[in-house]
């Protein structure tokens, strides 16, 4: 091992368009000897990363690419491990903290770490057909290659009745179209068929598609790898093409700002004026 | 109404440190002739608003704020309408859509929506502690303000029984104690008293303070307004004072990518080999 400390940077660069990566994403990349990363995200930032070595690997290779990235950062190089979204939300940190510990890593050893945080897919999906996070939301992964599906059906089973806004990733794959059929049939259990749904597939790239449509029926859509799904909880309207879920302010206010009668601003909502839920 | 037609830009400013800030973001606010915000967040843009009007408002005052704002593009103005994090997670998108309905807003009409996406609360706080959402993940908001607090009971019981990490916004403020604490009960029966805690305030502002402690301790720390609180899956764990929850691959390969016996990379995970969840 060299004496010199290296720096890691586990970079989250948002949904691709760079007037969405932050400044201090694009710092760490610019600052980095060596960028590491699935082969479409480096493509996303191909302009930043002239005169620089790559290590380009696909989908499945995720392990190898964190362990290169840890290694050379190791030996004392900069490098950028690079994630779409943010590396912390279904992305490379966690593998990253895997490998530093397989290797007995300790604060104050090389490399030094710098986590920097990207928008995350709901974010930047949800954006796109409206306002369909502004309560109480989860999100689940459908893909079972590293996890149980029963775990992942319990997860919507318990989300859908308890009436979240559910993100879905990885919906489905070429190989994997199963997931997303059962997860319709799950969430119909609890919910009406007009539902809002919403499909959105790279968000703010040049290939955006988005549509808003409902439980009944967005499964007749093109899903793939790239697609977010958003279901609506019960709260949540379509308005002018926009799925929107509202924060409550209703419950409590009329719409010039008015409290309603038996209500009180900054005390606990009195449930049964207008219920919610 | 005038002849003009406006836009409305509802923007996400991020955790609130400016290299943590969109391009995009920075340009709405930079293009707009009002701002409109709740005062703290105004104050982290500050830099950026020379010369222009700006309007500053107290937080219970969103939909005076909302409507003010709407209304001034509809009327041909340029008006930025700033959250802090994404403005549509527990942010004024929401409102934004309720005061346009109330109108009787049609898409084509002024203002022109423009909606700009900014990075959450849940992806700040996750990378300043390490990688907590690595998998499934919801969030709920403890402010019962607008929901009955039985509906926020329902949500936490459910996702700490389905084994989600749960992320907690507004946990407590001056007056509104209680819900942290009822809180910590139900997920406690869901899950042992070492299982990861971690608590962010101000992630990536000046004041910015983080503690990763666990279910049975987290109590004692401050908590407030500010604050975000992570709690783990049964699977997260803490690393050299980093909380991390793990993708799952260690369910299918070994450390150095070698798949396991009776696994096969691409196709779902069989169940047995390794427990999860």
């Amino acid at each position: 091992m060299s004496e010199a400390r290296g720096i890691l940077y586990v970079v989250g660069i948002g949904p691709g368009a760079q007037d969405h990566t932050t400044p201090a994403a694009l710092a760490a990349i610019s600052d980095a000897d060596l960028v590491v990363g699935y082969t479409t995200y480096i493509k996303l930032v191909r302009h930043l990363i002239d005169g620089k070595e790559v290590i380009k690997t696909g989908m499945t290779e995720e392990i190898g690419r964190a362990r290169a990235a840890v290694e050379r950062a190791r030996d004392g190089g900069k490098v950028a491990l690079i994630s779409s979204g943010n590396a912390g939300v279904y992305g490379m940190a966690g593998l990253v903290f895997e490998v530093l510990k397989s290797l007995g890593w300790k604060r104050g050893d090389s490399p030094e770490l710098r986590i920097v945080p990207g928008m995350t897919a709901l974010n930047s999906c949800g954006s796109v057909v409206g306002a369909p996070l502004v309560h109480d939301f989860c999100a689940i992964s459908l893909s079972d290659l590293l996890t149980p599906w029963s775990v992942i059906a319990r997860r919507i089973e318990a989300t859908a009745a308890a009436d979240f806004v559910i993100g879905l990733y990885n919906p489905a794959s070429g190989r994997r179209t199963r997931q997303i059929v059962e997860a319709q049939a799950i969430i119909r259990r609890h919910r009406g068929g007009e539902t809002p749904v919403a499909l959105v597939k790279s968000a703010y790239r040049k290939r955006q598609n988005a549509a808003v449509t409902d439980l009944d029926h967005f499964l007749e859509y093109e899903i793939g790898m790239l697609t977010t799904v958003l279901v609506g909880s019960s709260q949540t309207f379509v308005f002018e093409g926009y799925m929107v879920t509202p924060r409550g302010y209703a419950n409590k206010y009329t719409q010039d700002g008015e409290v309603l009668a038996g209500q009180r601003p900054g005390f606990s909502l009195v449930p049964g004026v207008e219920e919610v839920g």
